[in-house]
């Protein structure tokens, strides 16, 4: 196949190919091409890779789309007005092209765009499993000095973490109660320990995750006892911990009904939760208590200004040991591998090379 | 009856009586004590009436209790260190008294303090149905001048609305979704407009309370269909009054399940609610919808730092009509009457006379 | 003379020439070319006048500049991805476009973009001073029905004001001290009234000025004594205003060194100065009383987001008489004459008509 | 000397005596007794040993005044309402008894309380260098395990540092410059840290201090060149760091005119400098580079809510070497050589024993 921008589309549940797309060309002064050569797998994947699609929006024959949206590369080219980046930088990309130009993107609040494109999401049709990806040159973060492409991958999911964390203002002496130990979850925690959090409480149902957060964020754990309510596990939590009144704070990242419930009765009063985690759309939710202690509770969707910036941060720091989220990488031709090692639960983040990358650390194969 | 404190005390549900208590004494020098001259009669003293307490905190024959915390008077006496106060002053009371040392109370959250004592709120047992209340003098508030006692018992609920409006930050250009057009929901729409609010939009059952409404806030109605799901009203809503992507911010001031399911709906991305009515303790919730947004939802307790602050600035402003809310005025030995008025829905803010006083102009009867 | 575009073109101190420039075609989907129908007078325009530019930015033969930056008009046309104007649309110009990409753009603070282009400021050289302008469509805010186009050229200063105003958080209930009584200085008080501000004092030397801004703004006066010092003048306005350990609030617009003291020591400890007025460079500073004080000292430079949408909601609200800004108007071919006056001190808000306008009111003549 | 309670009082220049004074008991069932440890030698202490006092209010025969704030000890008494304490604990003082009534305290900013009795300031004449000293038990904050008594007297000026870093929000990703490496610029770079700052550069003009800060706090540093202005310092600052626009926060730890010039020129647009450094009333001041940059300038006095809570975080974090701040340790009866060596610039912070205590560690003599 002589080709010059092979890109992964998917078709429907379960059915993806190779293709050829056109290559893309600098056509704003502020554009970049960035070469590709690693995606991570994300919760979002699995869920088009078993359903091809959300939310009324379904890839077809007519509508494939190009999937991943968690991605590293090196610089191809670049506009002439673009001065920060040139060819050869190892840079990771920020999918989403906003138009900023409305109300919220003026505010910084570009997440919330309604006009926003946002990669290997429909009705847009362009994802990063493509040999080149184009986006504006202010959506590409140089990679610090020492960052690997494949840590790299990793700013995106820690940009989700930044916008959640920042949301509820995490700052020194809090403790934070973070439900969910999934990448998600784990990354909240190190940003949360960049933000100066004291403590970091892991909830989970499975002890393996439980003690893998207690090495990466210097975590204590609590495994909820399914046979108790909400709010008596939370006393537990509470008391086992000595957190008096309650948490500061927590980071709610599975999207269960159990932890969302739980999570209200584990704060204190006054305290703050974000929901990152999507679940069922309509829950059980104790909205009297979170009157009464007058809860502060956040929705968070993606990220917006600022969020790489910290990504890049937590990735510079070094004290949180991130090369240990990377489980398996697939080849490129073997992308539907690493959805389903996913889907399977096989490692905390999978990812997939770059079309015809070879790279030369290979630390990890299947 | 010779009598120096006489007080309505509550026995249990539907049994009160009108009994002698000391008479309060200066011990601090920041004490101040006022002859109570006007009672609100509030939807909280309707619940003790007909339940005789509230979650486990009952009153009975060994802990009765003194009713009543919405309340106007005059300065009998203040302590040495009081210098902004007088005996003969007409006050409005903040009727609550908290540590002022926990980490709460040293935020300005005082509302939050573990230790409060509010009036009329078992375990504390005291209440401002008496001839004369005892409070510090930092919790009693001037009237300014040309407002009556009778205006003055509206502080206390537009301190109520006053820290719901701050919660959410109203502002200038705002669209405000008031749920409910009761008192709380009515001054939270004064209040809003002081902060200004440019359109505020009255959702309520109620055609009459609508009308209301629309007089006192200069608001925009909206009647929702029951047949209709809350989804559904709230599209209607926005299309009928052409919000684009949604209301900038919500007061939700019923408790009502399918009002705050439509306030999640009504919302624009990234807008804001305050939850201050209070109902079921637990509710079918659209979490999803509140993540896919962003929004930020905020419980709403009592008041704080700076509400009363507000409340008094809203009394003097004198830009809304307050003197309409005021319905029935019922004497001290007829407390009870006042509380099956507003039990039975008859008028919107129902007043009961401080012992002893004869109000000069006696504007209404009953 | 077969025009296109005719503009008023600066060449140098009090040279200034009328001069077909290319008529602007949409060359970007969210294009809007406006018709320009009136254009203010700022003191800035008096400067260029003077003195050829600014900063080392000096117009000339080679680098000549349209003048104008405060102007209003009619849609002439827009770019097809623009949905919220058409054809003869009222609008307001916001005559600045940021690079958008820049962290500051993301931010919100468009104003500090170092790529900024605004109208009438070199290296840029073109200005509203022209029969056609080409702008951004979402920098052009429709007029609300009722609002003149001559109100309309009011709401560049007003989002100066806006700015200003926001940038201290004035609230219900503050005190704020405005030194300066131009045009600045009273559409900051409009805008602190729309806050909610509960008292305005207006500081000039002048008193017909202070006549003016009692009227405009309902405020309190007050002129300093030149024998006094900075510290006595403002002892004073506390005292005479019963301020007590001072104002909560100040907004600094004029820029002159015994203003800015007096700012100082008559804000109240924890209270805040926004400085929007531009004098010398370098001035005598209190510090100490900024420290001992934990004053908040902002700088204000234009504007940003949300500023037009407060200015336009100021026009809309229709509490404050703007219309008694608006002194002489002069035709496009007097420009210089509109300079000249406000240079001499004539009027508050002298403007000029745009090329070939003929108002239907003419309200106002010289 | 049979003595209760000995204690090291100022009557004039140069002039201490140690007399006896009454032994404080509990009166409110809220105090504290605290047994004192160690009493830290600040720059104000030298004031009042040279001057005798500060701003009008002098030490005499007739008001003489216990020296010494900065203190930690051990709990010797508590009243009936103090759980979170027991005798015999350790514990860092906050030495300041706010009203808790006003404006001020009630936001949570007691520092600005206008009745603040403070320790060691007159016209309070009482102060930690007694062998007993009475505080409200909210006051005392228990030491974290492993932290010294000795270390606990840095609470105070890390509480003066959390003070300042939070009053310009310092976050990760952002570049601090600290001007002054005394202790307070030192410590402020050590709260930076806990709040994620990812550069600070420190400004000294003497090599030993910038090589001193460069390891406490992981610094770069920059020596000023006094033959430059402070706008070529800054610009040099800007270059050698690579800082682009400027830096995003600063902390002006000197007082010194110059350092407060080449804050404001070394900002980068919309950043912030808080002063805490206090040096001349009136400085030359650049104000048209506020303005023009938007900068937002902050004064800084004392500490309030939350501060010695972030400094028990920092003590505790333990990533930042506190002890090699600690230089001379003076006995009681020798307080006034602690304050000359302080004078005479021997030692970062010098510390005196409390009366009869006899430290096991005497790590260091003099």
């Amino acid at each position: 196949m002589a080709t010059s921008n092979p890109s992964v589309c998917l078709y429907g549940p379960g059915n993806a190919k190779i293709e050829d797309r056109p290559e893309p060309e600098i056509t704003e002064p502020t554009d970049a091409i960035v070469r590709i050569k690693f995606v991570g797998v994300c919760g979002s994947d699995v869920h088009f890779w078993n359903h091809g699609g959300v939310n009324g929006n379904y890839v077809s024959a007519s509508h494939p789309l190009v999937m991943g949206h968690e991605a590293s590369g090196t610089i191809h080219a670049v506009g002439s007005a673009v001065s920060h980046l040139r060819p050869g930088d190892n840079v990771a990309i920020e999918p989403g092209r906003p138009c900023r130009s409305c109300s919220r993107c003026k505010e910084g609040l570009y997440n919330l765009c309604p006009d926003m494109k946002f990669a290997a999401c429909p009705p847009d049709t362009s994802g990063c499993l493509s040999k080149y990806f184009k986006i504006p040159a202010d959506f590409c973060y140089k990679l610090p000095p020492g960052i690997s492409l494949q840590e790299g991958v990793l700013a995106e999911p820690l940009a989700v973490a930044a916008h959640a964390v920042r949301m509820i203002r995490v700052r020194p002496g809090q403790t934070v109660v973070i439900f969910g130990s999934g990448t998600i979850g784990l990354l909240c925690g190190a940003v949360a320990r960049l933000f100066g959090a004291k403590r970091i409480i892991a909830v989970d149902l499975l002890d393996e995750k439980l003690d893998f957060a207690r090495d990466f964020n210097r975590a204590s754990t609590f495994r909820p006892d399914l046979d108790a309510t909400a709010e008596e596990d939370a006393a537990r939590l509470i008391r086992e911990n000595g957190l008096g009144l309650g948490a500061d704070a927590v980071i709610e990242a599975t999207g269960a009904e159990s932890s969302i419930a739980m999570a209200v009765y584990v704060l204190r009063p006054g305290g703050s939760c974000v929901q990152t985690g999507l679940g069922k759309p309509v829950v059980n939710f104790p909205i009297l208590t979170m009157s009464e202690k007058e809860l502060h509770m956040h929705g968070a969707f993606r990220y917006n200004t600022g969020d790489f910036g910290v990504a890049m941060d937590v990735l510079e720091a070094g004290t949180i040991p991130l090369k240990s989220l990377i489980s398996n990488i697939f080849d490129f031709e073997h992308a539907a591998d690493a959805w389903e090692a996913t889907k399977q639960g096989r490692g905390i983040k999978n990812m997939i090379r770059g079309y015809g990358y070879k790279d030369p650390a290979r630390m990890m194969h299947l």
